[in-house]
């Protein structure tokens, strides 16, 4: 796997060129996309001839984008046969932020149908008969495969932090709007959030510093132990056994490490705010696919029209009373952040299912995301059978650097022997 | 001017026929448009075929919808030569709930570019010389003019109060989202509004009804007298004599029908909500069009490059810092609205300004967008040359019904004699 600051250095120290970095993402890429399927599509020479030119703290690093976020030199198909042959005017806000950093963009990478569950060909580099996780498909099968050294994905559930842990990368997800959405696809404004994959903690730090122009950047220091909470566990969230198994390993080590673990409980309000989550996001969805649903339903795939339908049905009251939930959560959720740095749990039920008709569950997620704060999924524990398992923090709203230097943190703890 | 609810109970009673109203509408196009310029592209015939077969409250009604927001069947500019050649591949979400509501799009409206300052051809149809107001002219103008009984507009700063201000007609911007914006070209996220103009109050909630589900109808009862408080002299802004004149009537007269008017002060961290609305905007407005900056520079007008500038040298803390004044200053706000139903004050300093080069200025109304609860522009009165003077009322977020209502009772005021 290829860290970009370690990318980043070489480049600017002249030990590695533009053609050799892009020649070996060429040969991984010719290796292994026919089987991995990140990519929609994708140009390494035109990324190269990008790179050469490219000014700024990304150096010319290759950049995939996941396909709901408009590109002006690719199609962007939002993972719907609707849009087949789109093309978008100019690069959504983030993409060019991201050029403008240096950033060359390789490709657009694999997203579920409109961000949300059918899923698209993408397999897991650590089994391929085993799903990536989604909506971020590519975003974190292709950073897992060598492909690319960053990728910028969406959350509108779980879809970065989610196939970060199934493909055993870091997926980070900024506190809510810090990059913005403008010229991604929608789907759930209050919720819709762009993220980050890479290599390790300090890699994503570093490009979304360089896209967000915050002080983000967690490599140039030697993190302090964190104190963490550890979510008594959510009643609507059960991890399987090597999920658990993960967690404790991960709460043994970060304890001998010096980090102060305690046990947080969440507000009751909490049970209804993980309602909200789907009731905020199917009202919000049913709108921003109006358009889709009227001019092209027959190329809509039965679960989203499932999911449009129920939308639908939703009455503008219930809806404001989710949003309306949603803010008493983030009011208690700021009393219980008062004694911790960061909130620890599974990024998923467990490793990634078997099979590909499926991108798994964003059951632990999705309030954090309606939390609005910032995600990361941590890499470093696999199942007995080779499969990573990745621990989630969560920290505090507007607090993404304190976010990633925790998550740098233990990302070192776990990658100590046990 | 058309009034949309008489129109649509005319053409459910069978006493208007499709055609007659499609054929008035082309003979008024046919007869001013050269001269008031509200279109930036339109066509009768294929928004007269849609009627046809429209089903839904709108009952066919020809809806002119604002430039920046996107329509699947007639290209999309966004008040920019960059754009030129752009058509979306679908309809912006609120366009697709007012096909689905019955509406047949009659065409785009000339907006500023990319809603910002830089004016488009448009004339005000009560003086020729005089601007319209912005951003939303040609949907303001339109409406004036009786080329369509509905609009579509956006604001960000001012740019439906104030337009439909200048233009006598009246203008709602409904609670922030509650028109989803999906679909829009965004200039600032966190501000960016849809609104409707109309030539009534009733008419403007009956087709907020029908676009967002919401009950927001108000042809089907008796208002009550509204408690209305005058907001004290914003330090900010200044209104002219006439509009202050406008102003000291409509007092008169609300307090002679029954209303309760009190004189409110707003807390002192309205000063700086003031200042902070530009911060949000400008950086929002900065990263929301980075790609145009990148492409093509020498397309974008030296007033929008300046904000642009400026934008970009907003540092990530001052736009922290201004949200979180905002914050402030709804909490304050809401304080401030317990005691009354609306605030009532002047829409634009006063009436349309001589002249094309400016759409006037937004300083009465930025403040209020950013508290993001539902504005209406009440017109009715006018200097002693016949210039429209419009009132502004402004609810709590949430409270759209109850600000329609006030503001169908000041309407009803203002149009009895004086």
């Amino acid at each position: 796997m290829l860290s970009a600051l370690e990318l980043a250095r070489a480049l600017e120290a002249g030990t590695l060129d533009i053609d050799a970095l892009y020649d070996d993402i060429a040969a991984r890429i010719a290796e292994q996309e026919g089987t991995i399927r990140a990519f929609v599509c994708h140009d390494v020479e035109a990324a190269r001839q990008a790179a050469r030119s490219a000014r700024g703290p990304l150096m010319g690093l290759p950049l995939a984008v996941k396909d709901n976020i408009d590109t002006a030199d690719f199609p962007s198909r939002y993972g719907s046969p609707i849009h087949e042959n789109h093309r978008p005017a100019v690069d959504a806000a983030t993409v060019a932020l991201a050029r403008r950093a240096g950033a060359a963009v390789l490709g657009k990478t694999v997203t579920t149908e409109f961000a949300f569950f059918q899923p698209g060909p993408t397999r897991n580099p650590h089994n391929l008969e085993h799903t990536p996780g989604g909506s971020s498909s590519g975003s974190a099968a292709g950073v897992a495969a060598g492909f690319f050294p960053l990728a910028i994905g969406t959350q509108t559930g779980g879809s970065v932090v989610r196939p970060a842990s199934f493909c055993g990368v870091v997926g980070f997800k900024p506190s809510f709007d810090h990059l913005p959405t403008v010229g991604m696809k929608y789907f759930s404004w209050t919720l819709d959030t762009l993220g980050l994959f890479g290599k390790g903690v300090a890699d994503v730090a570093f490009a979304g510093s360089a896209l967000s122009a915050r002080d983000w950047r967690v490599d140039a220091m030697v993190p302090m132990p964190p104190r963490i909470g550890v979510v008594e566990p959510q009643p609507w969230a059960q991890a399987d056994d090597d999920m658990q198994g993960a967690l404790e390993t991960a709460i043994a080590r970060a304890t001998r490490a010096g980090a102060s673990v305690s046990r947080v409980s969440l507000p009751p309000v909490f049970r209804e705010a993980f309602a909200a989550h789907q009731t905020i996001q199917d009202f919000e969805a049913t709108r921003a696919l109006a358009a889709e649903v009227d001019a092209a339903p027959e190329l809509i795939s039965q679960v989203l029209m499932c999911t449009l339908e129920d939308g639908a049905a939703i009455e503008p009251a219930a809806y404001d009373a989710a949003l309306e939930v949603a803010r008493q959560a983030r009011h208690a959720l700021a009393e219980v952040m008062s004694q911790v740095d960061v909130l620890m749990m599974p990024s998923a039920p467990g490793a990634a299912p078997a099979g590909l008709a499926s991108t798994g569950s964003s059951v632990f997620n999705r309030v954090w995301t309606l939390m609005g704060g910032p995600c990361v999924n941590v890499p470093g524990l696999a199942t007995p059978g080779g499969l990573p398992l990745g621990i989630q923090l969560v920290g505090s709203y507007g607090r993404d650097r304190a976010t990633l230097l925790a998550a740098r943190w233990l990302e070192e703890c776990l990658a100590k022997a046990g």
